[in-house]
């Protein structure tokens, strides 16, 4: 029963499709449609070869054409462009880019993995700006590398604060350019919520980056050389990188009757077949179920693309293969800086309406006493009734995707903020803490999950301040000197025993100290004695990163 | 209800449980009974404050006795030792240790947290041994500095390559200090099977440390400068440190009545409560039980005393608390090399005759094409019928322990093999690649618990070859030249189709390749032509290492 399987686009879920259906038939034709030149190459790496982090082009391509045909005696057949899908004769129109010439491919089964593009708008003078490009492909790569090497510029402008955005600005700034970073929110990385990026901002803002929030462009002029902001600001700019998004390549599909979602997706079963069942989709282009939520979404990331096309060769061959959603993992490197999430913040979860709680902790990436530690911002979303997780966002220099990881980990198997506490976690100096930062986060959720903590959150105490809410700042004296929340009381904890009849018993007592560790011992010390008694949760250092987003908001 | 909550043994879980009784409640009594003078030091520090990693002796000290005493009220009593339990009476006699004094504390609840102490066996000439040291102190490591300082070695021999061992051989060296190290059994690192500890041989080797395995000291002479050992070798040494192991400090409790067990553990219910339950035991001094197999074990390791620490607190509080069982994760610094493990390894799994399979995979850090990555390698155990998974090592220089931190996660999420390849990590490319490591163990450890692949081991094919067994090489030439399994026949994999008639029908054909990811292609293509075939699991790299061990043990 020979089969004759053809996969349109040849990267990560296609390539991935592809090898695995050789390996599991030996029988079978496939035959891999390529619009470029290059199939599976590392889309991923392609900022750092622009930067000259990767020296070596070559490097770009996990498998050449004629490597992974012979390896995987594939039909690989690139420069060719899929222009229809004929499912009434089950066939793809195809044209060879190169020649013009068009030709009918037959199917039994068909597999579209054509991925996302960049968004580009219709803001006057974009057509006429040279300097304009944005990053997909090799051939995208290629025309920017040149443009950087040819006209050493010294001033680039980046639209857009998404992953490709970031990492195009730490790659340009890498080649000595002045760079300045343009998003329209009010915040640069979707997957954090707000006081999160804010330890982003300052990081960019500390490597040289001008962080320009809250703003978008309305016109290029002069060929691109000047970007007119919404602000009425101008921008002067040497190479311009526009990435504000994608969209997904979805017209193939659409044309040939498959069901598309209202975000553009491609709509799948949980096989990942459309709604014609010898039709699959995979990647970039289809829309995924939220892992957590259920709820329809689209995440253009590599993983979920190259699992899909596994999954996808496994159900052609039989074998149950389902795909239950993406929970959106995902890390960056901003400069020094490494920005890591997984499964839902706190933006999604308030727009859904659903019940949730979170907690901040500040703990060191590995023992403080062993050299090369720093802090970790890992702040942990759960549902406070069941104990489930809902996601996490860590921020720090060292060892911070490690705890995503393992919290994402912890996701897929069902465990609860209490089992974080309790997961047994590598330990030495070197790597971790006895209580790694999982551990505690996990501490301070289940404390608060259980009732024995309450805690009031960074974006919510001025407002009870202003309101006559008693705030005791526990922290030193000299730690105060640094910044302090307006309106708090200075108690020091190894005071507080003694200091209890200054504290009035008729209300809600509010502690803060510096990342949440001494407000927590100070909170359960007035807990036992009679008081009612809420943690910041996080401490000033939260705090702080919130009211830094607020600033930017404000002021920009 | 004022209770009186008496802790003999300050560091880790008694520090732990003391902290965590007074955030429960404050009227209770709490009372820290230490011998020495530091409580809560950091003990797995020691070694790197001797090397001069860390250079101030005060961050040892994560809490000092003063500072302890007021944040958590604490009656903290150093210098004060136990010297018996009077249970009849609910007290405890203890000695001053600086004025001899004796008095009796009494308790309503008791928690021992006595840690455990280097073994120091009886061999000739020990005692006259001035050079030599054992490391569990603040006190052990200010004389183990004071010596190096002062006395200037060049020589120094380690007896005894667990962690300690390979901390003291990585700290002493980086002071300059030739180092020899000398272990009794087959190889460092007991977490580790054999393959896997040949690889920190290798290291070890590679940094200028002398190994010398399967061999142990029977006599010091000339105070120590001279070490006889059991094959006749004799080394000169200016400074030894003994580290062999550590034997619980179990005294107090058996002489009180309290039940031990035979590896000399404190015995304990699951609410780590002995014989007596208003007496409580922690950390190193008491019998666990291994978390997989339920069955006793002792794991003197920071991150369970830490744990147990806190669950007796609150057990004590009348909270649901249990300790199921130790994993045993743990990491070491080797050098450059981090090893990392969790759950049970081989030679646990063959001496409980259980079932079970295991496979290794070499893949790289973080993805190839960015630099700084490296290989990994990865041992997965499982059990074949049910998926279960039963442990892991991994050994590299980046990105290990983490890739151990997400399995230990997944073991106490009840995943299975199968779920691994569905975890959703973090991925970019400094990072990990598209498919992590861990992804990828999943997916070669589904393959053979499917039976989709068949594997054979790395200590299995020397006698498969030997014994007419029909061995395929699928490497390119080229690798063949730096090394070969003997009696492998050489087809490189993109020939192998085209070659198909030169293999025999009529038995299985083993493959192998470099790292076992062309070897499971090749494998896969003989089987859907109708071969009986299976690939050699870690491919020629997990041979070789294993190869190393044995050479160890036959020519040593």
């Amino acid at each position: 029963m020979n089969k004759k399987i053809v996969i349109i686009g040849g990267v990560a879920g296609g390539a991935t499709a592809a090898a695995r259906l050789r390996r599991l038939s030996e029988s079978n034709d496939i035959i891999l449609i390529e619009k470029g030149e290059h199939v599976s190459f590392a889309n991923c790496g392609l900022p750092y070869y622009i930067g000259g982090i990767i020296t070596n082009r070559e490097s770009l391509f996990v498998q050449t054409v004629e490597g992974m045909s012979k390896k995987f005696n594939l039909d690989i057949r690139n420069f060719s462009e899929a222009l229809s899908i004929n499912r009434d004769r089950k066939t793809v129109t195809i044209k060879e880019v190169k020649t013009g010439q068009t030709y009918e491919q037959d199917y039994d089964t068909l597999i579209l993995s054509p991925g996302a593009r960049p968004i580009v708008p219709p803001i006057p003078g974009i057509n006429e700006a040279e300097n304009l490009f944005t990053l997909r492909s090799v051939p995208d790569t290629d025309r920017i590398k040149d443009w950087v090497d040819h006209n050493h510029p010294s001033r680039a402008v980046i639209v857009g604060g998404g992953f490709i955005g970031l990492e195009m600005a730490e790659n340009l700034a890498h080649r000595g350019i002045s760079v300045q970073l343009v998003e329209l929110g009010e915040q640069v990385m979707a997957p954090l919520d707000p006081e999160m990026a804010a330890m982003v901002h300052k990081e960019l803002k500390t490597e040289g980056v001008d962080l320009i929030l809250n703003d978008g462009v309305t016109a290029f002029k002069n060929k691109g050389r000047e970007i007119v902001l919404q602000s009425g600001k101008e921008l002067q700019s040497d190479v311009t990188i526009l990435s504000i998004g994608v969209r997904p390549e979805n017209e193939l599909a659409s044309e040939a009757g498959l069901s598309v979602g209202e975000r553009g997706g491609i709509i799948v079963n949980e096989h990942l077949q459309t709604n014609d069942e010898s039709i699959y989709a995979i990647g970039d282009a289809i829309e995924v179920k939220d892992y957590i939520q259920q709820t329809p979404t689209m995440v253009p990331l590599a993983w979920p693309a190259n699992r899909q096309g596994r999954l996808v060769a496994d159900h052609i061959h039989g074998k149950p293969a389902a795909y239950r959603g993406t929970l959106g993992t995902s890390v960056a490197k901003v400069f020094k800086l490494t920005v890591a999430a997984t499964g839902n913040n706190e933006k999604l979860l308030k727009r859904l309406g659903k019940s949730y709680e979170t907690i901040h902790v500040h703990p060191a990436s590995n023992a403080a006493y062993y050299p090369g530690g720093s802090a970790l911002a890992l702040k942990l979303l759960f549902d406070p009734q069941t104990g489930e997780i809902l996601g996490a966002q860590a921020i720090g220099y060292k060892g911070v995707e490690k705890r995503i990881d393992v919290i994402a980990t912890a996701i897929k198997g069902q465990l609860k903020v209490w089992d974080l506490a309790d997961l047994e976690l590598a330990y030495a100096p070197p790597y971790s803490s006895a209580k790694d930062p999982v551990n505690m986060a996990g501490y301070v959720a289940s404390n608060v999950a259980s009732g024995e903590l309450r805690i009031v959150h960074h974006d919510e105490i001025d407002e009870i301040v202003e309101n006559g809410g008693y705030l005791i700042d526990v922290r030193e004296p000299e730690e105060r000197e640094i910044g302090k929340i307006e309106g708090s009381v200075p108690i020091p904890l190894g005071e507080l025993r003694d200091r209890l009849d200054e504290i009035p018993k008729d209300k809600t007592i509010y502690i803060n100290c510096q990342v949440g560790l001494r407000g927590y011992l100070a909170t359960q010390i007035l807990t036992h004695h009679g008081f009612e008694a809420a943690n910041l949760s996080g401490g000033f250092k939260t705090y702080q990163f919130g009211k830094d987003v607020a600033k930017t908001i404000q002021y920009q």
